[in-house]
């Protein structure tokens, strides 16, 4: 029997994870759920721009499509806001479903939303199932992936993860939102109003610091232009030499006013080369590095669907990539 | 309160794992075994080669070791073999004790050793305790990293993980495990007598696959020389051009026929480059490497150490390291 998936949320992230879901045999949609006028009552599989039929019809709520469909876990893609996501969460709770979400904030909620967590945490705990927030980052590359490296080290005294993508290739709402084809000025006011920025790096720091278990005495996030030396383009946009290419992001941990754990992001337009790097210090020293990087769009779709089995599994609560068994595809 | 450990077994690598446990707070050794007549009575400090009081005498006998120093874990390190260790573990596990073993043949025992993984499983789970089989291979670098890195994908076809180390600078038992310095002659008799080759490769193949939900047909493993194509030498051997300067080994797992899983171990004296590799062939295809690759003997014993509060933690039954959180350092 295949496990039934509930998909709520159609933007781009949940329309993949429809789509992978749709194409493993081991998982069914059976239902999906958009606020959006313009996807209520259709077919999912139109929505999600798969070939073949998926029977299943874009409903507006959430509790009664999931009384209709009786899915075994919903997966939630509708916000990076973790206090905009409780109330769906708590929907779904009601239904005493298991969660799975790529909500950012809910990636490692116990530093900057530990009120919310331990809210969630309860509610799943008297639900009886599990919740999980993740994604590629944070809950991957820039968190997850780090801490299993430690896992080889007798001492580790610092880490630094780097995360370097050429966003020429990717989506046009992923220009815009790091800012691409923008002026400083531009940049900054949307980074003030923060329209412009990645959220997840204090969640992935603050889940570094609790396996290495380091008491932070605080976390930075850090946002600024890269600005175009020469001219660059994508399919969408073309960036003039002095405009913004795109957005340098550092989360940084400091633990007595050391910087022990440094989150680096550079994602632009023109980048010569995308990779993803773990540097730990420590004995002995280590350094990863994941050639052309994990690609952002499939791989959170991935890391979400190839978590669902392992939700389904866990202990009752709140949970993290920290709290589950290793990451791992699984196949038929 | 720190965590009690007894270390049975201090051979090279038992010893390396007392340093690490006496190095961090949240653990303390509290007593140690092996059978050698050279080191029973010894002080613990002495014999691992620690320069502060420890208070820990060797002892012969497992049982009245655990009932004098009432550790809340036991790590054993005393053969590759399942089959030789099974009766120390059920000498442990009759104390009701956790345990975590560096018997490569635990680390996945599943396909080789299913009888005897089973039989462990039944008594780990009648005394209420987890038991472990760990490493940095297998259990780390060519299984649950491999993984791990999976679990970012949205179909995987093929897994390739390439194991590369310059022996030159390991201790000569490892040189001599490898085969360095014998006639390619010599070799192949070490290699029928089991004496050269590496325990690990089907164990660690056969949990890839478990992972990926592949079922094999078949696990090959198989032991060619490197031969010296020039003469090289470490601190402790010469090998003069056409003598073995050490081992390759691939472990490859096959399903209808098609190799699915290849692992590829080269450690020779005077390999260009150490290197730790993981090919993932699916969408997105990833290639990661950790340059200068993670050291044997160190990552052994930390991947061990580091395992010990996850051990103590997780549901009675024989685990490995797919059933466990994500492996991490721990510091104070």
């Amino acid at each position: 029997m295949p496990i039934r998936v509930l998909q709520v949320g159609l933007g781009p992230i949940g329309n993949a994870i429809v789509r992978q879901c749709a194409s493993r045999r081991r998982l069914k949609i059976v239902g999906a759920v958009d606020i959006d006028a313009a996807k209520v009552g259709r077919d999912l599989a139109d929505v999600a721009e798969i070939d073949h039929k998926l029977n299943v019809k874009v409903a507006p709520e959430i509790v009664p499509a999931i009384r209709k469909a009786r899915p075994d876990i919903v997966v939630l893609c509708t916000s990076s806001s973790l206090e905009k996501v409780v109330p769906q969460i708590q929907a779904i709770l009601s239904c005493r479903v298991p969660t799975v979400s790529t909500t950012e904030e809910l990636a490692y909620p116990f530093y900057a939303n530990r009120r919310l967590a331990n809210r969630i945490n309860r509610m799943a705990t008297r639900a009886k199932v599990a919740v999980l927030g993740t994604g590629v980052n944070p809950g991957f590359t820039m968190d997850a992936l780090p801490i299993t490296l430690s896992g080889a080290c007798e001492r580790v005294d610092k880490v630094l993860v780097e995360r370097v993508q050429d966003a020429s290739a990717r989506r046009l709402p992923f220009q815009q939102k790091i800012g691409a084809g923008l002026t400083e000025e531009q940049f900054q006011t949307r980074v003030d109003t923060g329209s412009v920025r990645h959220v997840g790096l204090t969640e992935s720091v603050a889940m570094i610091a609790a396996a290495m278990g380091w008491k932070l005495d605080k976390i930075t996030d850090v946002i600024k232009p890269k600005v175009a030396a020469r001219p660059v383009k994508s399919p969408f946009l073309a960036v003039k030499k002095g405009q913004v290419a795109g957005i340098i992001q550092d989360g940084v941990g400091y633990r007595r006013g050391e910087p022990m754990i440094t989150l680096h992001m550079e994602a632009y337009l023109g980048a010569p080369e995308s990779y993803d790097a773990i540097t730990i210090t420590g004995v002995p020293n280590l350094y990863s590095k994941i050639a052309g990087g994990v690609p952002g769009d499939i791989a959170t779709a991935a890391v979400t669907v190839n978590s669902i089995p392992k939700v389904i599994a866990a202990p009752p609560g709140l949970h993290t990539m920290r709290s589950l068994p290793i990451p791992s595809w699984f196949g038929d």
